[in-house]
């Protein structure tokens, strides 16, 4: 089952059931209860708005080795491949939805994309042990994690680094039915493939991840965990366009475009 | 004015004016238009609600230098006083009220508070001058930054030192009228006072965080900035309750319990 957030010609933005090209309007959100409007949009014809604003905006980090034997390598630093499942934050100003467009701050020098698995909480969840760690979740959609490395190594925190604003694509939907095992990532710039892996390559999986924070935190409907990327990018430049493309997901796409002075 | 988020007896969460200790209900939310719905309560008849739940959480951090040097000295490093306002983040499910209890983990072994000024944004605010970067403010209200110290120490993120559950209490409201020269933060512990520090006198200040923020991030009604703590703070433990107290907006006040097992 696939949850579109979108807005019609209009209309105020509403959750709809997309199957193909046709969204089928629900009244409530995928987080609570809801039933079929009797309205029916095609998916050509409404704006694809963030599939929801989470509560609490997790992220994994480093969780694939590659990404992380790679970032070491442009740092000039040892690897530091982590131990734990250890988990950290993005910040919602940064959301923007499939389509919309990447700004490239004026006195940016190095941006580039991470291509992420996000995973949709739907139930409350509290010391869930991994075999019961699903139970809380959702589904699945897809996020880029667009990073400034100068800023990243020259910052205490990640607040510009990865949390500018429009920093945080996330999208195209929230897909319910997904086979991880079978995932493969895959990204594009400008159409070309730039970055492929496995999705569920993971150093710590989704149940681990759960099942770790839980033990402290309790998750709540409307939280989002992203889960880390693997590989590396190319430096992107205004007029570049990258998609994040998970198989039985879908694709996120987003214009880069420079700041107006 | 203040702002006051509580529960009456068997009433969905709502709204008021507290004057005194009296509370006019309001329809609607301090972030939009409201209006006096004509139920009054007494305060001591209504459970306090976290005043609001921010859309994004920041924190300043490091932002008073007898708190960055007592850090320093309790791990033996070098102090490292930060040369430019960086904002960092707290997260959504570590909130509580005032009233309630922070629960102490069963494996936590060095629990201190941070008593800290909170900004509460009320307008949408982007490339502000510090000049105008108070424009966008609605109100103040008071945390306590409660951090597991060894676990600030051993992890990669606050995760579970800064944002394990109930870490978090904010309130006990949102003061509108408010003047920061003249405020003192007290802390008590059972009463007795353990810090008292100047709230003004942070590194950088409430307009200077807001100019740099806007820069990249655009910041939105009800959004928090929680500004910092001054000096140290000693062991907690269960049954301990702990009053952060700021002159001229109020007292959150909150129990430290242990984790039921």
């Amino acid at each position: 089952m696939r949850w579109i957030h979108y807005s019609a010609p209009g209309a105020a933005p509403a959750y709809g059931l997309l199957e193909g090209d046709r969204i089928r309007a629900q009244r409530g959100t995928p987080f609570g209860a809801h039933e079929a409007s009797g309205a029916v949009h095609r998916l050509e014809d409404v704006r694809v708005e963030v599939p929801f604003i989470p509560r609490t905006f997790y992220a994994a980090g480093l969780n694939y080795v590659q990404h992380i034997l790679a970032g070491a390598a442009r740092r000039g630093e040892t690897p530091n491949i982590p131990a734990r499942a250890e988990i950290g934050y993005r910040a919602v100003n940064a959301l923007v939805a499939d389509g919309e467009p990447v700004v490239i701050p004026a006195d940016a020098t190095q941006i580039e994309y991470e291509g992420e698995l996000a995973v949709v909480i739907g139930r409350r969840g509290h010391q869930l042990s991994e075999a019961d760690a699903l139970s809380c979740v959702l589904g699945y959609t897809i996020g880029n994690d667009v990073s400034e490395r100068i800023w990243q190594k020259s910052d205490r925190t990640f607040w510009r680094a990865k949390n500018a604003d429009t920093f945080k694509p996330m999208g195209p939907w929230i897909e319910t039915d997904f086979d991880l095992d079978a995932a493969a990532t895959t990204v594009r710039v400008n159409g070309t493939v730039t970055t492929q892996f496995r999705t569920g390559g993971m150093l710590f999986g989704i149940a681990r991840f759960i099942s770790v924070m839980s033990r402290y935190i309790t998750l709540h409907p409307g939280d989002v965990i992203w889960m880390g990327t693997d590989g590396k990018s190319p430096a992107l430049k205004a007029g570049d366009v990258v998609e994040v493309e998970i198989s039985g997901i879908g694709c996120l796409r987003n214009p880069f475009v420079a700041e107006s002075s």
